[in-house]
């Protein structure tokens, strides 16, 4: 049988989603505790990777496994084992043509900073300090550019190795608030897939330009001209939070 | 000369502000980057102790030393040797006869609590995690009979040892949010001072009328009756926040 959870994990002492040698990864927690609850041993498989530090509110991911317990209760027996940074928060029986990964449709990411004279502990956790300030309206504008396909080959880090860098980001809504003195942004991007750092590089050349370090004419041309360093910073991955990923489909019943 | 401090830090990992012997404090982490930065020794006044995992966004400090750097630099100065969980926010001189503790007209405290079905490692930090749910209009509610002077000592730890259990509260008001799914509560207490664990005390009382736990008789008579069995359950340290202390001056120019 076929089971899809949704997981919700606070990634900085992670070594990000996929199991790898040198660090403890969110799937190798659990699976490890799938094992502990179950006595058996399954593959995980999300709907995509999340980067060290990054951290998800709703990662997807499904497994296939003989279980006798209540689809709904996988969850519960998860958390028994899972430590205190990961919590899945439900669980259910998947449809059999489901995979977390192929079959995703939309996914949301968050990129959160604060922009202040000093840095704030309360904050830095999931949120990325910037000094200085920025303007909102000058965020939204440019953040319009980047609405539809492109070919988003200069806001993928170098290393990665992949079909198409031809994206759709479908929207980019961009929230402020003001906490502790000092102002939040949020900046929640969502698009129909996204290449290795892309939201993090395309949060670094909205500040970037809002800023006044990148101008519009050199944002249009990094969408056109494929040159990298027409781009701004990748901004660090504590500040990312994988939001949501929509199947069009309701997977788990209320 | 006097200067004072506006501090903030996560207080997580720390057993508290105060120098203890069994524990890594906020204040032992401040008077050692102190000593690293100015090559001499101080002894650090804060306007009250917070327990052991409990955070400040505002805490209020000061000490007396002979410095050349201009007042407002002491703070960067010290960030350089503060772990990640604390920050200087503000540094300036202080009138000769301010006391951070004794000069305190006003304190205001934040319990951060939220509610859902399950564990949210996102929020865990810096909230409570609390099952089911609260009605905030029933908060509210309940919120009001603490205003006023009452005799607090029912909502104070028996440990304690002070002068006087009497206490002015001048306010509760209480903010809500929805966030990944599920609702936040805010509940600022503003007072003239607070026992030990009042704040957590108070909060865990209204929370458990909210939930239908603890009548509005029981609540009148733990204002009147001083019966500890009264009261609900003190709450847990890491969703408390020190918001702000006030002293009815301009500490910080600006």
């Amino acid at each position: 049988m076929k089971y899809v959870l949704k997981v919700c994990y606070d990634g900085t002492s992670f070594g990000g989603w996929q199991i790898q040698n040198n660090a403890v990864t969110v799937q190798q927690r659990l699976e490890e505790a799938f094992e502990k609850a179950f006595s058996q041993q399954v593959n995980i498989t999300a709907s995509g990777r999340t980067d060290a530090g990054v951290h998800a509110a709703g990662q997807v991911c499904h497994f296939t496994a003989d279980l006798t317990i209540p689809p709904e209760k996988i969850a519960d027996a998860l958390n028994c084992f899972l430590p205190k940074e990961i919590s899945v928060l439900a669980s259910a029986k998947a449809p059999e043509n489901f995979d977390a990964n192929r079959s995703a449709k939309r996914k949301t990411y968050c990129y959160n900073a604060y922009f202040s004279p000093r840095k704030n502990p309360l904050k830095d956790r999931f949120s990325t300090w910037v000094k200085g300030d920025a303007d909102i309206q000058k965020l939204r504008h440019i953040a319009t550019l980047f609405i539809g396909e492109h070919d988003f080959i200069a806001y993928m880090a170098s290393r990665s190795q992949v079909k198409t860098t031809v994206r759709t980001i479908y929207s980019i809504d961009i929230e402020e608030s003001i906490t502790y003195g000092s102002k939040n942004i949020k900046i929640f991007v969502c698009g129909n897939g996204f290449l290795y750092n892309m939201v993090r590089t395309i949060a670094g050349t909205l500040i970037g330009y809002a800023q006044g370090r990148i101008s519009e004419e050199q944002v249009k041309k990094s969408l056109t001209e494929k040159n990298r360093n027409l781009v701004g910073k990748t901004m660090p991955p504590n500040g990312l939070t994988l939001e949501d990923v929509e199947y069009g489909i309701n997977l788990f019943n209320g």
